[in-house]
């Protein structure tokens, strides 16, 4: 039994056996080889598994997610048979007897760029594409295996560090929960974990290469201990804590169904924060009164291309279907700092937590915008929604996306396609925004807070940054007097104000935010009843 | 004559011959040779060469700025001779039948990484002078010529883009005008040149590979127009506009020795900033009331290790007693974001600008920040100090600084080192500050409001990011605001408010300033008498 002290952003326990993920160090050595022809066996080979490996993966996307977004392995399988691709690596191999790894990274490089600069939107596209083909042709080569999610069976992630665009592909059910080497408090993996109700830890000082995928392990959130290979006492006493957080639950559930109104009488809304189609049913279940925060990045984080207005249409209408008539607030593209995609070419940015992001790419690319407007405008005949925008700054921002917004409806009014316009809020997560929010409340339905960054802009630190940890104080008193200009800001114009950050499921404030005058609390599925409890609770 | 145009930073024209700052891509092709002796003479050649160079360097610097200093280029020279670095390049170019650029880059590369590894601080060091040794060679050996500011006449500057480390080496009597192709409003570049009172543009089309040096050039920073082999009309236009800003000049020259007083009776200090000891002549020559920022970071930058407290002690001192019994502010090392050093180890880091920096690299490195406040606490004796702490964000920060002062003032008292303990004040640059600046104020003898940094963390735009532009308004309400927020809470505590930022220089602002009650405006030299001409029109 080994036991690691680690640092908990979301308590609960797991148990179940460990997975570790290894990522390649990405460097991929030129080597000379003796054997040519041994080493073309070797690509073609990989090439062979690669092939089999796109088969089962357009298969899987075909029954998930549907034959348009299953084909790009079928492109993936073209590619890779590509004549010129392949002649040039093999050339490679052949006249400066190189080994395949480092034949396939120069060529993939190489080919890559080209797309990257050629005019043609849709070629562009295909820059990720050969990128994407060449890494599964080295992993394939260096014999490292792809996590093969279909036949995991529910297991303990252990990493490194998690981005968002891996968390994005994972399939949550699999998940007990996760332990990471790096990582802070705030990343990513702090808030899916949130979101799933799961344990994890960060900082955990193990050495992933002594770890065996298998091993059975036990994550303890609430004293941070990643325990692996556990002996007998330490399962039981996991067990236990299991079923004394089951016994919680099962109190937080005489909640569901009741309004959260405090003894007084003043109702607060406790709306829930998801990420995916598949966390509306981590609404319902914890029964949420509505939708606070739907992030629709995931319609555009890991895929190859923009999700078309008829994609994006059918989903948010599905979201609203289910949530019956039930408020979903669904936010604009809110892409750029640490979500990055290939296909819109933002390129690398000095500091892109205060760079082109959100908002400023759909301003200033207002093609992509539109797309997602005609959308939302569209799935607002289905239900209840709203449309919140991200890193507002000005109010002349808000008086251009008002005339977008307008000439989006005037063009589906002559197309004759239905449509409705909702309600429409700003995110106020800059501090700029808080200093004009008053002139900002005139010109919009609601406010929502996003804590986050909102903190992260006012103390100048880099939530992801480990270590700033020491200077990060999400309670800090100037967040909290920016919170009541804020909810003072809106009010004055009789527009009601949220949070949708981290803090508005910090149960130590909700009583502070209600009394500052919140209407609203938006917080992971998972927090929806002990933030309610709270307020119920309140005189 | 080919006429570009671009963005212009700083006004004023200037005509001379252009000086263009091709930079190597920093690529060195790896090649296969085959006259294995040649390549090694060629080796030995760039060798001589390097040798020469660092001894020219040696002499130079032992002139200018002492035997202590000039020393590292005697380490230089002997590094250059060390038998293992020697043998590994040779045996690398024998062996393996590679070109020298790249034996000596790789083997650079490995020497660096062995010394940064080591656990003495010393040797630690030692990894940026194995880089710069490496890197002369590698120009030597590809024929690029070094800028040699001794022997340069004054010139037009034209680069790709200028950081501040390459900036700081730049001798400043030789530069006539700044223009590059990229780089934004806000970057060093332009504060640069409005220090030196030369005239700037960023952002020209123009083609570096295009120009020589040596062609005449004009720039016109009224109208952002980079000129290159002008006609004779052009050029007599440019002599006029140059006579014609003399001529402004002289007029303002009326303001020196005056006190900078509305009609009223209002008295507002204009103070001036400056980033080296040179530049104390830029500051009598305006007739400045002192010194309201002194960026410390030049002791620091472009250095192969930390000032010591001697070194330290001599630069403040000589600037006070210069300054005579006038105010100078010192900033306490404000390096991060994007002013590195190699030998701090500081690292990369996703969001610099929100990251490791300024007060905390102080606090977390207390023995580099007692090192300074040494020295400073030591020079206060010799005229008139005040201290600045940059980015504070919290009260317990303040707290804490004021307890390694105390530390410090008793080590030197228990040495019985003559110090004084100066007036103490800290930047107004985060939101958070600004919010809470009441509770601040309490702690401190005065604010000074960086309304650069807290520009950009109000709007989250990276100022140096040219994507940004359009959404960047350095007269944002947001920023105003708070500016009245600091004043106002400087004052219910008795303490006086100044800015140091570039905001405090634009003289569209002055009057309004003044009406919200700011004490001083500390700005580059060159505007010191613009904005105390403002000042005097006051009613």
């Amino acid at each position: 039994m080994e036991k690691y002290i680690g640092k908990s952003v979301y308590k609960g326990t797991a148990i179940g056996p460990i997975n570790v993920l290894k990522k390649s160090d990405g460097i991929v050595k030129r080597q000379h080889v003796e054997d040519v022809a041994a080493e073309l066996q070797r690509l073609e080979d990989a090439k062979k598994q690669a092939q089999a490996q796109l088969g089962a993966l357009y298969e899987k996307a075909l029954q998930e997610v549907g034959e348009v977004n299953a084909q790009i392995f079928e492109v993936h399988q073209m590619m890779l048979e590509d004549e010129d691709y392949q002649d040039a690596i093999h050339s490679m191999i052949e006249t400066e007897e190189l080994n395949a790894e480092y034949a396939v990274a120069v060529t993939g490089d190489n080919f890559a760029e080209i797309f990257a600069n050629m005019d043609d939107e849709y070629m562009q596209a295909r820059s990720a594409d050969v990128k994407d083909i060449s890494n599964r042709l080295i992993r394939n080569l260096s014999g490292e295996e792809e996590l093969d999610w279909a036949h995991m069976e529910p297991s303990i992630i252990v990493a490194d560090d998690l981005t968002p665009s891996e968390t994005v592909q994972m399939d949550k059910r699999k998940i007990l929960a996760f332990v990471t080497v790096h990582g802070s408090t705030n990343s990513h993996t702090a808030i899916l974990a949130r979101m799933m109700n799961i344990p994890a830890l960060i900082g955990v000082p193990v050495e992933l290469d002594s770890l065996h995928s298998g091993t059975m392990g036990i994550v303890d959130g609430k004293d941070a201990v990643f325990c692996v290979d556990p002996d007998e006492a330490t399962i039981a006493a996991a067990h236990e804590m299991q079923a004394r957080a089951a016994e919680q639950k099962r109190l937080l559930a005489n909640y569901k169904g009741r309004p959260s109104v405090t003894k007084s009488g003043r109702k607060v809304n406790v709306y829930a924060n998801i990420g995916s189609v598949s966390d509306v049913a981590y609404v319902q279940e914890n029964d949420a009164e509505g939708i606070g925060l739907f992030r629709s990045e995931f319609l555009y984080l890991g895929k190859t291309a923009l999700p078309d207005e008829t994609e994006q249409f059918n989903t948010y209408r599905q979201v609203l279907q289910t949530m019956g008539g039930k408020k979903v607030i669904i936010r604009t593209l809110d892409i750029g700092a640490d979500k990055n995609v290939d296909y819109l070419g933002l390129g690398k940015e000095d500091n892109p937590a205060m760079g082109y992001r959100a908002i400023r790419i759909c301003l200033k690319q207002p093609d992509v915008f539109k797309t997602q407007l005609r959308a939302l405008l569209r799935a607002a005949k289905y239900g209840n929604l709203a449309i919140m925008y991200p890193m507002i700054i000005s109010v002349d921002e808000v008086l251009r996306i008002r005339e977008i917004v307008a000439e989006v409806a005037a063009e589906l009014k002559r197309e004759q396609i239905p449509y409705a316009i909702p309600e429409q809020g700003i995110m106020i997560e800059t501090p700029a925004a808080v200093m004009i929010c008053e002139e900002l409340a005139e010109l919009v339905d609601f406010f929502s807070i996003g804590t986050n960054d909102l903190t992260q802009y006012t103390l100048a630190i880099d939530r992801q940054n480990e270590k700033l940890d020491e200077f990060y104080n999400p309670h800090h008193e100037a967040v909290l007097r920016m919170i009541q200009m804020t909810i003072d800001g809106a009010h004055k114009a009789g527009k009601w104000a949220g949070i949708c950050g981290e803090l508005g499921a910090d149960t130590t404030l909700t009583e502070r935010f209600v009394e500052m005058g919140i209407d609203e609390l938006s917080v992971a599925p998972s927090m929806v009843l002990s933030v309610r409890s709270k307020i119920c609770e309140m005189a």
